[in-house]
């Protein structure tokens, strides 16, 4: 039986899941798809960083070494910011490999013109890791679009806002004070401004909207607010009338066909899906013209959560290949 | 290009959801399939009870013409009930058709037997719409178990109990007033024992453990208790203390890595994902090994989310032949 090879590009948490689950599943992975994953090379930034021993793999702060391994099949892209990861990506797609990624923030700007250049090569971008964490919301909203119409998308998109709002609200605490909680048990990076500022959610809403509508709205019109400026005795007096304050980031298609956004804080009502969604938990719900509506909750964040999604892409990808390569 | 043609078996709510979904997306189809999708045959029981107008159709009460007609490549089954349905699927999956079924009561008994025969003559069975109508709870577990592990499944799987729960704890309803609204709705059969029995839920569980685990636990062994004789006061009660009874149907692996069941009148806290879920809709929430815990709600029956959870099974259906067929 072929074995399949894998670059991981970066190995913070998310890069780190991702290798665990390959090794911890190395069996699973190969009865259920037939096929040996071997993880061959992992690019990272500081060689001589302290990390998990890692045995009979190549560790690269190079990623010319990565291009120029004519055995990788597929690489995963775990790095946070838009550059290098999209230079990258583009290079990985021109040779002609499948990418798996979870980077939110270049693909919400990158993805429409990664997705094109991937067709035109012929491979395939997994992305179910950029929005939701391990809530698969991509493979739901791709299998809805399959005979049914996406209306409106509307998520609790950013665990660390919700995280803040939630002990804000339990717990009479302070925005600041709920940041620092947030902080401590590593829910919120050292700089939190794009989670609270509500970019973050905006980002991966853009992508939901290039998914389900093919397009995305122009960003300037779309009217962003983040968790940072509201008040903390709003909080709490919402809550004593049974509402309460959630991050929701929304996308629709108006009457033109066009998509409209928005991103803000929302009072939410006690019968409203989404009352109930306390602590990192994303949620999402979708919309459509058959199905009615469908909600789907989950883990929005985690080194398991996030690499299992993006092991999901993995299999997805191989057991579409396979289909080509090897019918039976 | 080539077209597909399909028969449907039986044109009740749901056969006919299927049917209408067909002709309204028939563009939507063949631009995401590339296949034009042809209704060629309907099987009904009476061929001369008054319906909708169906033109250049084929419709039959023999289902021989169905097994005779060499050109059907997929077959729809929206049946009630064990027999005649298994059978003439059985006859369909041995002349190499595909199947989609929507038939719960026969899929739980005979779908390991079914599944196996069509791995056998190399054909696939769509059966989306059988557990918690037009939520994706097939899909969504079984690209879980990618590289994943199930290790616990819980499902609010039965509309008419839980629009029955709701109705007795919002309006202090009896059992019976309830119930004869939800008769009057359209939600529940003239015979609903299936429904209020637990029969209905626990058939839906064991087509979830079969899926889940490989296996179903030995049906005698499995608690199955209804909610027809759950008191009305003790419902309002419960709600009083911020509790609500929910009809909950639970499947897990135990020590021994056996699956065990429940089937039962809960009572849900505040917190749990549950408590919210109020009328028909259906909730499933799946505890995996590194997910976490994913909850999906959504429509648990209707004539277009059931419809459409099968239309979803067609052009999965249609995506894997045709990356066997035509690969490029």
């Amino acid at each position: 039986m072929p074995s399949i090879k894998v670059a991981i590009l970066g190995f913070g948490t998310v890069g780190e899941g991702v290798y665990r689950i390959l090794q911890e599943k190395r069996d699973e992975i190969k009865k259920s798809t037939g096929f040996t994953v071997e993880v061959e090379i992992i690019l990272v930034k500081d060689k001589n960083k302290k990390r998990m021993p890692i045995k009979g793999i190549q560790i690269t702060d190079n990623f010319q070494d990565i291009l120029n391994n004519p055995e990788i099949d597929i690489v995963f892209e775990a790095i946070v910011g838009e550059e290098p990861a999209y230079t990258y990506l583009s290079d990985t797609i021109e040779k002609g490999c499948h990418i798996i990624t979870a980077n939110k923030k270049m693909f919400a700007e990158h993805g429409p013109a990664l997705m094109k250049h991937a067709e035109f090569r012929n491979v395939q971008i997994g992305y179910e890791a950029t929005v939701a964490g391990g809530v698969p919301i991509i493979r739901t909203v791709t299998n809805l679009l399959s005979g049914d119409q996406v209306k409106r998308i509307q998520g609790i998109l950013n665990g660390t806002s919700n995280f803040i709002l939630t002990k804000m609200r339990k717990e009479g605490s302070s925005f600041k004070e709920a940041l620092f909680e947030a902080q401590r048990k590593g829910f919120a990076e050292a700089d939190p401004s794009d989670d609270v500022s509500g970019m973050d959610a905006f980002r991966k809403l853009m992508i939901l909207s290039s998914l389900a509508f093919g397009e995305q709205p122009d960003w300037d019109e779309v009217p962003v607010v983040g968790i940072d400026h509201l008040p903390s005795n709003e909080i709490t007096d919402a809550a004593k009338e049974d509402y309460r304050y959630r991050h929701v980031a929304d996308i629709w298609l108006d009457e033109k066909g066009e998509p409209q956004g928005t991103v803000g804080p929302a009072l939410i009502g006690a019968n409203h899906p989404f009352f109930n969604i306390d602590g990192v938990d994303n949620a999402v719900i979708v919309e459509t013209e058959y199905l009615g509506s469908l909600t789907v909750v989950g883990p929005g964040a985690g080194m398991y959560p996030t690499g299992s999604a993006m092991i999901a892409d993995l299999i997805h990808i191989i057991r579409q290949q396979e289909a080509v390569l090897i019918p039976n």
